[in-house]
């Protein structure tokens, strides 16, 4: 295998894992960021800027931003998915913030109610506005290994989403597996696909466990060229618009593996999953990392 | 990749699964073993001949394996640990038996009360008792990737009590990551040293999901030549020696990940979630399957 050195992590629970799990209180979130990044995580998605109307969990996302301890090289995102949210992520001072779009017309229609274009579109203006400041902005594309409204999603239509949001000025293309369907040859071979129009350097996996395939598709595409991939710790979070949806990989799962394989990431697993269960308990619910269960 | 074209699966849901789960009654064992042929598995490990003494839910082992209605084809395995679970096994018309050795020297002592090559001697007369009936013995290696006592298992070690194993007359050599410690270049290097010394064509790999690497450590295995793996449904059991053991991979998520790789196992999977489910049920407890749980 020609596999990396270092694999940067991308923390997602804050933000993909808490959206989807019951409220906790804000000093719980700020403990959890805080813990994450005393584990040695760089990169963590702290905050959304979605409508609260639709996200409840995220409504004190500027009270987040506001009230962590920041340590120095560790970098605080924020999802925005419209200008107003731009604003209040700048206000919060994040270190960068994303934008999502879909690989799939369908989910596009019923997750943010417009085209794939219209999605796009709109995020023009947001992303000249973020370039102002010097904000760096990251681009999601949900739906790259299958829909559950569409089906099977052509490689090219990802490649071709990914490409677009690239040229636009995003930094990084996550690719979702929103709806975890995919297995180890469809992920690399799509994978492939995507770096064949965006550096592979310039890409990012965010791939759902909901059907257990998480770990062996990562597995998959390391040899591709990916170096950075996004997990929530504890397995937080999931996606309520897809059905069957259960939640992300677990990022402890993750950290096991690689270090196992001689693979770097600058994390302190024990660290983690301690973050991990913290939150975990703070929710009423057990850990949905296999290794936090297995060495707690 | 070069990948296989089919690979087999090797059911121990009835035996390993059960003997780490609660009671169930003999006609819901009977019924999981039926219903198993019927999802088209065609190796299934149904009974054990332990001493009901220490595995007091495989008590009803005869029972079970008299009352399967019996499918052309599929073959019925009991665990045989000595002369007399042979003995019990052969008047019950099992199919093939299994007999089981450690790679750590610990674990076997801590496990069944004796050194390794006191283990092996044990099985020489069974071995020869079973050529005499025609009766195909399999061989089980056990902490072929860690030890929760000795630690790192050498696998020079492993490679060495499974060719003794192999030489002595079994048939396959199951090797057994008993308490799912491993990653995917510690299994694909094992499983090549183990293959040096023993045709890689007569190896399964038998790995615990405790740290949730299971099918990542499968998928890494599967370019060195391994065809056979055992699973079990809807990840019943674990092995209550080792510490944090939480059971086997679930069937369904490999079979989930075969057939999206295109690798056949001549398995129907939405019999095989129907199976799971049903003795899930009878156990009052959750699939372990996260296929299952996302296809019901």
């Amino acid at each position: 295998m020609a596999l990396p050195t270092h694999i940067s992590l991308f923390e997602v629970g804050p933000r993909d894992g808490l959206q989807n799990e019951k409220q906790v209180t804000t000093a719980d979130k700020i403990l959890l960021v805080e813990s994450l990044a005393a584990a040695g995580v760089k990169r963590i998605e702290a905050a959304s800027f979605v409508s609260p109307k639709w996200v409840p969990q995220m409504a004190d996302s500027g009270e987040v931003l506001k009230g962590i301890s920041r340590v120095a090289g560790v970098r605080y995102s924020a999802l925005t998915p419209n200008l107003k949210g731009l604003e209040l992520a700048l206000d919060a001072n994040a270190s960068e913030v994303a934008v999502f779009a879909a690989a799939s017309e369908g989910f596009s229609q019923k997750n943010i109610n417009c085209s794939i274009e219209e999605s796009i579109e709109r995020f023009i203006p947001l992303i000249e506005k973020a370039k102002e400041h010097n904000l760096p902005v990251r681009g999601y594309v949900s739906c790259v290994l299958g829909c559950p409204y569409d089906g099977e999603i052509a490689t090219s239509e990802v490649a071709r989403v990914s490409e677009i949001l690239y040229k636009l000025g995003c930094y990084e293309i996550s690719l979702g597996d929103t709806i975890g369907v995919g297995t180890p040859l469809k992920a690399r071979k799509m994978v492939e696909a995507v770096a064949a129009r965006v550096p592979v350097d310039k890409l990012a996996l965010h791939f759902h466990d909901t059907y257990g395939q998480a770990l062996a598709n990562i597995l998959a595409s390391l040899e591709s060229g990916i170096r950075t991939v996004d997990t929530s710790v504890a397995g937080l979070g999931g996606c309520p618009y897809a059905k069957g949806a259960s939640g992300n990989l677990a990022s402890e799962d993750l950290v096991y593996m690689l270090h196992g394989m001689g693979i770097e990431t600058g994390i302190d697993l024990h660290k983690l999953i301690e973050a991990g269960n913290r939150i975990s308990a703070a929710l009423g619910r057990h850990s949905g990392a296999k290794v936090a269960r297995a060495l707690t």
